[in-house]
């Protein structure tokens, strides 16, 4: 999320009630989760394996629940014994819940030529771009971005919330919610079908590349980013963060897990899991998908298994 | 379904036309399938493999197509040349389909603090707590039930009917469908995500514990019960009146058959097919399901597999 | 796509201005895909794998990129550079997109006794029958045919667009749209569940056949025929122009490939993935679905496998 205007380290400190360290006047330009930071960001760490990542990241500001520790040359800590909850004070403070009281949104800008039939909504800060077509029923969250020429069909969900939550443990286990304030960017020429659910980032962007068509029941997770003229069958799921590069198809209920690079042209046969990333320009299948030529014989062998079993057996009882 | 008022025996064999069996003044409180009963209700058996069950549950009346039974002691039977359609003239009668001519309805009651977005239908006879937001196009069925500080996002569909029917075996096969009288009752701090499905009980209640977080597309059936702060993935599907026990976690796509138990802090790893019911505490993957741990030391194998084969048939042809 | 009058070789091949080979007089009344055509249609051929298919098809016209080929008798040829653009130039003349301004199109018909819930979308040039059921925020989109005692749960989508593509190769690899010009038929008794996507055909009809029960956040793609009675748990896709014979049953998160055929009683177990034609009356699971008694043997098979290679590696050792 990149604010408004700039702030400081001392603004945000003050606002938050926590001690700092680091220069006063460091600016702070923007709010995001340590895996998309720059310079002029704040970002949050409170958990053991991140300290080093964010402390050598890019962002100008990190909160904190460790005070002893060494402060990053030119960077600013927030000593906090909450870091999520300060972090999410600060999105809320940024991007509160705004009501919508009619179906498009006074804020919502639409370009010309594009079409909305009933029951779309649009919600707060929108751009819809040049001859989109959105079909009934649709709903478009706050601050989404269309491209030109985009089809959406109906009673899909563009820009819902991310399934973002840190896990509270001990006596009151509970899941506190990350507030969503990324958004979804949608490329020119795409083409989203009936019941998709594209979830905006965290605090990043969820991109579906230019030229890029999903089918139905579709579900892109918060901070995934497709590339141009991906092919996505009905019922796929792509999970937080994963990069899929230009050119890849998956076939109908395919899964992928987060955080992963879906390699250039790579292809994904129908209903295949996806655990981790895969180079490009080959075929996958399976769960957990591996290159189809090697999960064919797998298939193969194991249509084999039950008489080489019992084979074994019959070897066992004569010896 | 617990109904409005006290009837007897007398009165419902009355209503349906049919003999019965017992002291006619048998009080009837409540309507409901064999799988959830109490002393009180009327339930109904055609099936050879549930007249023991009925007999012996704890309903005070039993529609019934076999006239020479035993009556248990206490208990009333209807007997009916078809109880299937019988029952569910009383649940038609109880609850009968009520239209709606607006988008809230004017026998929903909606706490302070809740907002409703454009194009929220909520149905008849629901509560909403206090300080929900329900996102836009979400369809909240007739019956519903929701706590405070609940968060439904975009065209999430909450208490439509259970996929309950019978099947008419013979010449004019088909399906009857069972008239859906249960509830969904969410409770509160509970997320839910975009374009999900939570089917009401079809007698009884579909239950969503308190702070439980479902993601997109998720799909929850009639009459299952998810404890507090399960958290659910993306296109998870669970099945009829199966139980998930408090703090479980299922990752996206994994599919749960009816009438199983998840045990306490079961963790089921992404994809998954559930077929029986499985213990606490421990981590599962496969289709079907089984102990992670199993699962990959079966995977690892399969990889060997075509080699192994390979060397056997060397063997043999040496041999 | 049957068109709303005769027009002939000549017409066709001066509106696309484009050369043409046959008697000019010869009349087209529909405009159809190759898998689906009859005397009188006119399809296009643009493809190595199809030409002899459509050379030899019913169809009386095809546009086709062979300039050299010989016209079967009696039929005609338009010769054109690109077919499938000028095929998509002729569906967009006689189906194009027509804007809705308000929730139920004067053009529809609806059928006596059929109640629509808040939030409903009836596109243009639909028809439903008597005594349906419609709940809120369903989206009925144009020419889709629905006909008695159907109920559609909330959030639905009948007549999405086919996910029909043409792959443009080369350096500017994109993807072309095939504009639907075909249908969604639902029979009656039908009952469709919630956040359903029931894609029309390409130019040809999807038909969801007689008391069909399809549960919720099912996908049904362009051109699949269900017949009469069958039974499609949750979250089940069938892809493009697959045919499901009367009473197959299949559980959920199921997933059916294209172009095949489900014989009549098949039943397919939770979760299986389909990738060939299948013969009826017989219970098929596993990915790719097999016959369930084969597949249960090699999945106990496999628990055997890591301590079967386990042994035969240590008699290796001995050896």
């Amino acid at each position: 999320m990149t604010l408004p205007e700039s702030f400081t380290l001392q603004d945000f400190a003050a606002f938050l009630g926590r001690e700092f360290v680091g220069d006063p006047n460091i600016p702070i330009t923007g709010v995001n989760v340590i895996h998309k930071v720059q310079p002029g960001d704040l970002t949050f760490v409170d958990f053991h394996k991140y300290y080093d990542r964010s402390l050598d990241s890019a962002a100008s500001v990190i909160i904190i629940d460790k005070p002893d520790v060494k402060v990053p040359a030119g960077k600013g800590l927030i000593i906090s014994s909450n870091p999520f909850s300060d972090f999410t004070k600060l999105l809320r403070r940024f991007r509160p819940f705004e009501p919508s009281y009619q179906n498009i949104s006074p804020t919502a800008t639409i370009g010309e030529g594009t079409h909305l039939q009933p029951g779309v909504v649009v919600g707060n800060h929108c751009t819809i771009g040049k001859n989109c077509l959105i079909h009934a029923n649709v709903t478009i969250c706050d601050y989404s971005i269309i491209g030109d020429n985009v089809i959406i069909h109906p009673n899909t969900v563009i820009g819902g919330d991310a399934f973002f939550f840190k896990t509270r443990n001990g006596d009151n286990y509970h899941y506190e919610k990350m507030p969503s304030a990324g958004r979804v960017i949608i490329e020119d020429d795409v083409e989203i079908g009936s019941c998709c659910t594209i979830d905006r980032g965290a605090t990043g962007d969820t991109v579906i590349g230019q030229g890029t068509k999903l089918d139905n029941l579709v579900h892109i997770a918060h901070g995934a980013v497709l590339g141009k003229n991906v092919l996505i069958a009905a019922q796929v799921g792509i999970a937080g963060k994963t990069i899929v590069e230009d050119e890849v198809i998956m076939w109908g209920q395919v899964g992928v897990n987060k955080e992963l690079v879906i390699g250039r042209k790579a292809v994904i046969l129908a209903t295949s899991a996806v655990s981790k990333s895969l180079e490009g320009g080959k075929t996958y299948f399976g769960a957990p998908a591996e290159e189809a030529r090697q999960k064919w014989k797998e298939m193969a062998a194991l249509r084999h298994l039950p008489e080489l079993i019992k084979r074994m057996k019959d070897a066992d009882g004569q010896a």
